[in-house]
């Protein structure tokens, strides 16, 4: 990738960031785990795996601070930390996942070295973070063999490597069939209110130099029946037990839009994003974000003042729109019969 | 209504400055022809009806002049103020046919009173004008027995008052159904770029007391979905002679959505906006506006430079997914069999 959202750079963190996506580009060296933790609080760096990354190093940074203490002493701090790091995004349950992981490492360390100790910590984050690039390489992979040269393929968000450490997920796939020497060309959803697909999705496959084509929401179903594009690829972030998914506003129009024109709709995501406990699409709570995002650009009003506003972050497509879901761990059927 | 669009005031027009909308609500005054064409290109007054209405009534105001002529010599200066009428947005196919329709009364004047010319410019004007308000009111009675108390109606772009003299068309048979004593809310999709529904329909809906809720234009399906409305009104550009009809980008898509829910998905037009030159829909060419609209918002960028942007104006419903027309004329079946 010609950029990347998060990378160590000796005992400090570089973060791209995407406030300023894409007018500028920006990256920030962070040396304090307060500025991360910031930076995760600002948005400055989303998606679920770059703020699991963020919050395992935020851990490791903080053990930087040069203190005249017992390792045993500094865990107590540590703990406090993890705490707060957590705290920055509370509903993101990758930060606290990256938190944990880095702090299990702490807790298993039994030696006196300080040195050592922060060494074990940092090594953690570092294999957080290959570990997701390796992960987005394989949906990449086993997703690549389902596009063809010459496809054209509407996608909608951002599930790219702006949210990853690594390739993306519905975007590696992309990349991927790139790199075998696949041309594809890719419709991007503006995905409103907060338009990550005409900011961030539109900004990385330029920089990758990826034919890419902005369209708003609602031309979804007109560029389909044009047959402007054959195959329709999005990211989720849950999937229930029979293959019901939630994802960003607008999916489940565009994958009702998909088999009514017969194209193939696609859902990529790691098979950790299963979550098991959740039996159906129906039980996965809609959250609503604030009316202001619907009503305001900029800075700039488009509404009435007092207007009503419904505005859910996420919808619910049933498993029996999906064509196929890409993961990880290969490639399992949708509940889609045509 | 408790405003209006464009009214006559003795020999000035006043137009609703719809640029201002909804931040302010600014009434302008004019007694200049080229005032009200400066009006009509800015999009300060807008809406087919509308367009023809300010046509109509730019001629009588070029006859307000006073001037030591005949009223041949007059005359054919008006033949010259009618191409620049009609030159300020000339694809408005009802800009032209308001012009028209008051030279037609021009040319037919066959005495030398130039004060009783004026008089009949200004009459003919004054006609058309109240044409579109019956017209209006003729759709909103005749689609009116088909809202129940308690429906919740989705509506795209603005397809009301905003747009006409009188009480709009889709919207006029949410006011008629008003009238009548029926609860109605209404649900009113955004309708990216332009924000017509967000900036007009939500503006005058509140004017009007109606309760209506904006949502982002890739929210209609999943608001489908969990059963918030149970009817879609929208209105039309031009309808073919099999029924397929051109409507502002993002009706297709809802069309689609609404057969899938079992929705009913209502057409609301002037009789006359039927074009039997047109077999079908395929016959509609689709004119393409600039990328800016889509990668900017009020000075502000939401793309990246230099993306490309695919951006229909409008886009193409067929009759098969059309439940019923609504004219002035009356109901007609549409061709969805359910």
């Amino acid at each position: 990738m010609k950029f990347t959202v998060i990378e160590r750079a000796g005992n400090n963190i570089n973060i791209l960031d995407q406030r300023q996506l894409p007018v500028a580009v920006v990256y920030n060296q962070y040396d304090d785990y307060r500025d991360v933790l910031e930076a995760v609080r600002t948005l400055e760096i989303r998606g679920a795996p770059a703020i699991g990354i963020a919050g395992a190093y935020a851990i490791a940074m903080a053990a930087n601070v040069k203190v005249n203490l017992s390792v045993e002493q500094f865990k107590r701090i540590l703990v406090n930390v993890a705490d707060e790091v957590k705290a920055a995004r509370p509903t993101a349950v990758n930060l606290a996942w990256g938190v944990d992981r880095v702090m299990k490492i702490a807790q298993l360390y039994d030696g006196n070295n300080l040195d050592e100790f922060r060494v074990l910590l940092w090594k953690e984050a570092d294999v957080i973070l290959n570990e997701d690039r390796e992960l987005c390489e394989a949906i990449g992979r086993n997703g690549a063999s389902l596009l063809d040269d010459g496809d054209s393929v509407l996608t909608h968000c951002n599930a790219g490597a702006l949210a990853t450490a690594g390739m993306g997920t519905a975007l590696a796939i992309v990349y991927v069939a790139r790199d075998m020497g696949k041309k594809v060309r890719i419709f991007a959803d503006e995905t409103r209110p907060l338009l990550q697909g005409a900011r961030l999705t539109c900004w990385e496959l330029m920089q990758e130099g990826i034919d890419v084509t902005l369209i708003c929401d609602n031309m979804a179903g007109f560029v389909m029946k044009q047959g402007k594009v054959n195959k329709v690829i999005v990211g989720a972030d849950r999937v229930a037990r029979n293959g019901d998914f939630a994802n960003k506003i607008g999916t489940y129009s565009l994958a009702v839009l998909a088999r009514e024109h017969g194209i193939p709709f696609y859902v990529a995501f790691p098979y950790s994003s299963r979550d098991d406990n959740i039996a159906t699409g129906a039980d996965i709570p809609v959250e609503e974000r604030s009316s202001d995002e619907v009503t305001n650009w900029g800075g700039v009003q488009t509404a009435p003042y007092g207007v009503k506003v419904y505005s859910p972050a996420f919808d619910i497509t049933p498993a029996t729109l999906v064509t196929a879901y890409i993961t990880d761990k290969g490639i399992m059927a949708g509940g889609l019969r045509t």
